[in-house]
């Protein structure tokens, strides 16, 4: 970390920097430029977050941060990528893994229905919300174990492995139950009570970005989740907030090419809520696909006009077909046949 | 709510519409424009997100909300202001209400140094952080219960009220036992599973604002704590995320302004958050104040420069007592004698 | 267009707006609902301006636009796709379009490397800065004409046809006639008395979508040059600004995607200015191409750590090859050989 | 400045940026930390530039700025503020100064009857455009000449001196004719080539910051005029873009004040623009007064229902002499009557 002291620091203030540094467990190295001294603070183990607190001191202008602050999540650490196998299917390993289903789980048969055609298209495995983050109260909420309950009936019928978000800490017992992957919704993403939970279950983790996260906060996050001891982590880009709103929100496919270089984690993209409209989930799910992202998560819908949430953003069916046929990923004709 | 068809919507695709918003529980009310057809939904009772999600039925551009969504913090419902009472101290009464105190509670004797200085400054309670929300895992987590015990020791011995955040669902019934009045933090701003506990609770709430939430987003999430019976609830604006970088923060006094507009709940602005620099609390303080704000929430520390979060973007004791002199807050040096 | 008055506008100032937009030219059409009274503007003759300063009325909440506010670049108004002819290569003929070249124009020497280099690695067109929009005024500032002349030299050589930014109204004239296709930057996207000068010139105009810009004024400023008379329009995202830091811009290709979906204008990408990394060109050039951009516009120096501007965001020669390797553009050897 | 090595950086990649900095002008001064070794780049008469372009170089992975980049401006080559004199009005003087009047010059009478009735209610300055940036072409583009004739009328009639926009290189003589401060607009912040013909005007110069400029960004663009040779700048801060819709732009006075700590410019602040709400005018003003403004620019029309241009964020002249009361601002009714 290097501190930068301010134009018209006293030496006094200088000294005083020197010595914090050295207190908190560092080598002060000081470099005299022309207008402003910069002091170096230099070590592997010392206290970094009383280093930043320098910034408060007198005289001090900026502390500015030389490494990366997160670690297990880093490409310096591990080199190798991490495959995530979500009972059986493996999310990282180059194969684009496709995950399909509504946006909530409304009732048995939209949900059967839904995984049985999803399943047909070449799906890899099966979404579906049982628990509902609302931006208002007076909006369906998901109806909960009920619907934990469909997608293990669709997951047995089809095969396919289940996805659903666990918003509650209450609830995190009762969906590892059910559930193959357990999601953080993009509003959660800095819930740090349920990610220090989460790093404690047997499942793998999908951990949504935040729509006003930056890609280190993301990487942060997802390193709660890697400290205390889940190593099955893959991230989703799912759109951030800006001015455009022609968009829903906008979709960063630079932060998933840009994650792909920073960690070994595995980067799906959400076309659907990253763009919120239809039309624009298979050109933007190509995109992804091209810049690297290692899977997909579609919200498809049998009948979108009547989606309790979500319709706007849902494939139909017919339109699920067609986007996994452009994308090269629906089974051959004959397969299906078969 | 209105449906605005594409221009080449078939009569079919309108009909269709027309149909669906009397299914819903609306009448519908066709206006037919030169290039384009809209319908209007008109009714109080009919079931509003079926209609939004008609933009997902063919020749629908657009679902357009005509009415706000939330209702119970609406000034159009209660026109009478909301006084909110934390032990004593009215918030949204017309005087400015300052907490002041340290982000993270780290040492009893800090926490009791700095309380006694903010009392005799003029502040009308204690801000302190037990449970901390930390970026990254390896930063400063909080002193959990014991720092919640630091608090009532400060409080019996200065008399301010207690506010402190509370991060988990499983903390809920802990700090509500020590606080006065319990913080939602802005990460968790749609935390909704805890906005839901603490619609139940018997202490006010303090509600951020979450750094990307609209203003809209914003009073419904209050909502949530309102519609689930906890009607004491206070707002703070916080600063939002934007591309500017020179502050840590863009603090919206305008959405103080505006919240005051739209809702009878009293709003509070924190210029810490807000600017994250020390030498800007001040400024924003009085705009903050002038912009309407019912009070203010200081970081204020002891030794900034030791602070174990947030240290610059905290004003040292002597730097709070500026500051409320400039507010005109500060006790008249004779009753500080007293 | 729609007039929502607020829930207790009173039968005078309803009956007011209804009368200013018969004024106006319309037809009122008045939808009486639950809550409130909303006033359809009906015609395609009256004066919308005037409408929409209706929201300043008495007991007027909003004023809301149902149609697109842009005519003729929209698709609505032209089906066909428009192709625009650059001296002989076809820009939004299905073919992807490559543009590459320097960031500034430094030397004859320079560019002629570059061009020849990108000629044979398969690029359509060369680009290069004669006028250079920089940030400081202490910043190289461009060679001006002369650099237009060495653009002419190099195009000349390799029968590369030439893009280059005009800055300045004043240099309208000269960069017409060097140019073969005339660039308006990302800052001056609004900085309409140059496009009123450019929807007169013989050549096509590359407009850049500005950092802040959404799409809706993006084809607003494009509507700029149509309706002065320049049909020759092709559009260009470069990455807008949002609270991401870690690039240098968020690429925004949903609105590459929209924007097909919009109007009948090509629409190219720009990865580097878009992500600002040079590691990031490759992924994000796939990806705009799977997004649907008719081409790229890619920053090429043949020592990018000696660049006057953009070097970071540069390719060199190699790297730009294996670009094209990896998009599928490169020349077969034998062709190259050849 | 300082180069920030990658950790994997050979020793032969850091010789040849000590060697670089060097060719640059420089002295390199070399850290050697436990992680990745630092370069800093030392002196003050090398080419900065030409360190940045590092950052492209082979084993680097940031350069950082340690310096502001910004001189004339900046209060650390000049302490004392500098005040701008307009026709005997002070900017930046302790005083407020409000500067009044239409969006768009739209006839003698409505200018005139605005001119003398924001001069009763004590403004300082008249302000009306003349020539106006449009986003869509259809809309009315101001009056021209025709305008500045009326303000100078105005002008004549009331004594306040006259503010108005100059939006292209080609109006800058005929604006200066009549103008006594020149306005440049948001959306031409960064047009380099106009504020290069206004660094050598006669008039002092408002400088509005651009909707997505950087403090940073917008103090460059200032100092573009002040090292052209006009030292008479005023600032203003107008709002910028985020993702909040509830009002039209975010102003940000965070910034006023953090302008005032990093220059000697006066600062203004434009709640009218700024917010784009009637209502929200009067508080952002105190606000802005509060954090430190040296003066206001404020919308008014004599009916703003009918304005040509924004006039949902217009004050009524009754409502901008209420405004100026609550500033304290108004003249004393003994006054007015005299």
């Amino acid at each position: 970390m290097i501190v930068n002291m301010s134009t018209n620091a006293t030496p006094d203030e200088i000294d005083h920097i020197i010595e914090r540094i050295k207190e908190c467990g560092f080598q002060a190295h000081v470099v005299q430029g022309a207008e402003r001294t910069i002091i170096g603070a230099i070590g592997s183990s010392g206290r970094r977050s009383e280093i930043e607190a320098l910034r408060a001191a007198p005289g001090v202008d900026e502390v500015i941060q030389i490494s990366h602050p997160f670690k297990l999540v880093s490409r310096q650490l591990r080199q190798a990528r991490t495959v995530v196998d979500v009972r059986g299917k493996k999310i990282g390993a180059g194969d684009v893994v496709v995950i399909a289903g509504p946006c909530s789980v409304e009732s048995e048969a939209q949900l059967l229905e839904t995984a049985h055609a999803v399943k047909a298209s070449g799906a890899s495995m099966l979404r579906g919300g049982a628990y509902k983050p609302r931006t208002s109260p007076y909006d369906f909420q998901g109806l909960g174990v009920e619907a934990l309950r469909f997608l293990q009936k669709a997951s047995s019928e089809t095969g396919l492995p289940i996805v659903t978000e666990v918003m509650s800490e209450a609830d995190v017992e009762i969906v590892e139950e059910y559930a193959d992957m357990m999601q953080v919704g993009a509003r959660n993403m800095q819930n740090f009570s349920l990610l220090r939970k989460l790093a404690l279950v047997s499942k793998p983790v999908l951990l949504k970005r935040g729509p006003s996260a930056t890609v280190k906060e993301w990487l942060l996050a997802a390193e709660y989740l890697l400290a205390g001891g889940n190593t099955n982590v893959v991230l989703c880009e799912r759109g951030i907030k800006t001015f455009e709103t022609a968009t829903r929100n906008t979709l960063d496919l630079a932060a998933v090419a840009l994650v792909k270089e920073l960690s070994h984690l595995p980067v799906l993209a959400d076309p659907s809520h990253g763009t919120g409209m239809r039309s624009l989930i298979t050109p933007m799910s190509k995109a992804a696909v091209a810049a690297g992202a290692d899977g997909l998560l579609i919200e498809v819908h049998p009948c979108p006009e009547r989606a309790l949430s979500d319709g706007p953003q849902s494939l139909d069916l017919q339109g699920f077909q067609e986007l996994m046929e452009s994308l090269g990923q629906a089974p051959a004709r004959e397969a299906k046949a078969a």
